[in-house]
């Protein structure tokens, strides 16, 4: 395999098509913030701005002005949108509502604990671009909302009838183990330490389960297994995705068999979640094989798949394993050739079980400039990696 | 086309095949109530009791038993899964729970505005079954919750941030206008009149949009149009099953040119939702041909198909229609070799766009005992209508 024409196929993905597309198609001149409703040509076709998309795109701008180069577009980029956020996208308390109109009016209240989430990686990480104070509070501050919230994060508008049936999710403690990581350079050594043990105790003692060899989506909160639609529902690219987030905490607590364990994990998933009649990896299924309440459960979506590649890769640089890299070799040619548009810049985001395009847009509500260029960035980057250790 | 036959079709499927399933698989001889998670042979798969579907299977044996036959099974049934609502599907003030667990606690609060209007449609047609006033009280009572409720049907569970974008939603109208001709013989006279006056002014005034020739799902409430993703969303489905709601209030109100208006709003909205390709009617569309937020829009749902085939042949008997005829026949002969499983009984609900099962299901979150006994009830009897009428 050849590690360093591969890293340039990613690297020119990256900077010749895909940043191009966000950089030109989604930043609004007049209002400030994102588009992120962008037809297959990259065409508004809806001006509504979600709060998770405009903090990740934020994120990402500031991530490649950290990461690649000190690119002063990408810079004015990541600021005006979170000038736009800091402006709009909360109520005056760090709440950060989960969406705005064009002009920044709130339309939907701030019961989505992501919305927090995603707002903390944006300033956390412009805040190191900047050396902004007032950023790294706005990250700090909301950080610290968030840590308040993982009891009840929707607050009242939380449906569940309090005692019958207490659950948790996976998501909040595995989206922290990247977070705790994203703002490092923001928290209290000791602090930083707890989190991360605490976060990886979640996902790796209590989400994961051995008895099944799977990484379960909702637990009853005495950390048993729930024969319920949520306590048996399973989503393997959430899990995949969380296991790259475990090695990277694992390479930065120098815990080796933290590194193994995660990708131990990650090839049972990708295993399980793999649809063997049409190639892909399903979105959601049940692990007793019951249907699911979700209706788009076969569906191929593109963050399932470039997460994975991402896992995949860092499997392979990491350990060595073999695996590994026939899984990134297998999820590398479907998501090319299924996710990339060759026609129009970016990749189609949601597609049918057969693979084909279901619909064509390339943002939306939750598909936006983060995905796509974050794992093309990853995986550029750990190719090189890899390369650099096969020249030694 | 042999009307008659067609009608023994209906018949024989309803009594035969479909009631049968559901008078022996769904009761819980334990807890009361209904299972609905029903597997494709009508195993039990989960036994979580939600109160839609609660509400609607004992609408469905209390209209059997008024309508049909005053068979004592279907009394019983109706009786027990009323008694078991009654004890554990409110919080004691009548406002109805989402969902509860087998043992009858409290799952998911009462946010949805429906589970009342089922709740309503069963303890109503109960009552006239057994003359029981307080099944006809509650029914009474929750309709009068219902309309207090019309404002803002989810209270504080309402996640639009208020005064930005203020939507209204056609479902609840469209419900009304049923629901006030099923407890009819409840309701006093003048406010009948005036409640089905407002149904059919919003519904064929205000939701039916003549610039479009469609009936759109949210509009502003100044009953303007709303050029976002709630405001472009069609449900060809629910459009045209609300129609025969309409047809059953012209009949009621003696108006036939209210009957010919829902007909002809019917046959636009089967024109522009059916499947060219793989034929059957998409579940979800915007009506600028933008991508849904839907990501199941392109599915075949059983519903959507019962429910156009109730109303092509009430369109048809009542108005004479060429085109409802052609409509049925085409939809009749999609949905008999699509959802009707000729292995074991009861129809399949989900399928994707190519008409293969989706989701092997019989029952669950939202398929219950409503649509399927409905349909075919519903269609036996304008079958016969016709062949009556061809007969003179």
């Amino acid at each position: 395999m050849d590690f360093k024409n591969l890293a340039e196929q990613y690297k020119a993905e990256l900077l010749n098509n895909v940043v191009p597309f966000w950089l030109n198609k989604s930043q609004d001149q007049d209002f400030g913030g994102f588009y992120t409703c962008l037809d297959r040509e990259g065409e508004v076709f809806d001006t509504d701005k979600f709060i998770w998309l405009q903090g990740r795109e934020v994120w990402l701008f500031s991530m490649l002005y950290n990461q690649v180069e000190q690119k002063q577009e990408w810079l004015d980029a990541a600021i005006q949108g979170a000038e736009f956020l800091k402006k709009y996208g909360h109520d005056g308390n760090l709440n950060w509502y989960f969406s705005l109109t064009r002009e920044g009016k709130p339309l939907i209240e701030p019961y989505n604990i992501f919305s927090y989430t995603f707002a903390t990686m944006a300033f956390g990480q412009l805040s190191k671009a900047t050396g902004n104070q007032e950023y790294a509070d706005i990250a700090l501050k909301t950080f610290d909302i968030i840590l308040s919230k993982t009891e009840n994060p929707k607050g009242h508008w939380n449906k569940a009838y309090p005692g019958t049936r207490n659950l948790k999710n996976f998501a909040l403690p595995m989206i922290l183990c990247n977070l705790a990581l994203e703002i490092e350079h923001l928290l209290d050594e000791e602090f930083l330490k707890q989190t991360m043990e605490t976060c990886i105790h979640e996902v790796m003692d209590v989400f994961y389960r051995p008895e099944l060899g799977l990484v379960v989506e909702n637990l009853h909160t005495d950390d048993s297994l729930s024969d319920t639609f949520d306590g048996r529902l399973l989503n393997p690219g959430h899990a995949i995705e969380a296991m790259w987030f475990i090695m990277d905490l694992g390479v930065r607590l120098n815990r080796p068999e933290l590194v193994t364990q995660a990708n131990d994990i990650a090839i049972k998933m990708v295993e399980y979640g793999w649809d063997e009649q049409y190639g892909g990896i399903f979105y959601f299924m049940d692990r007793l094989g019951h249907p699911t309440q979700q209706l788009e459960w076969d569906q191929k979506l593109w963050w399932v798949h470039i997460e994975t590649l991402i896992t995949m890769l860092k499997g392979y640089q990491l350990t060595g394993s073999e695996k590994s890299l026939e899984w990134f070799k297998k999820v590398h040619d479907y998501a090319w050739t299924h996710f990339k548009d060759e026609e129009h810049p970016e990749w189609f985001g949601y597609l049918n079980r057969r693979g084909e395009v279901l619909l064509p847009l390339k943002g939306g509500k939750w598909k936006g400039c983060f995905h796509v260029p974050r794992g093309l960035y990853q995986c550029w980057q750990t190719l090189e990696k890899i390369d650099q250790l096969k020249q030694q």
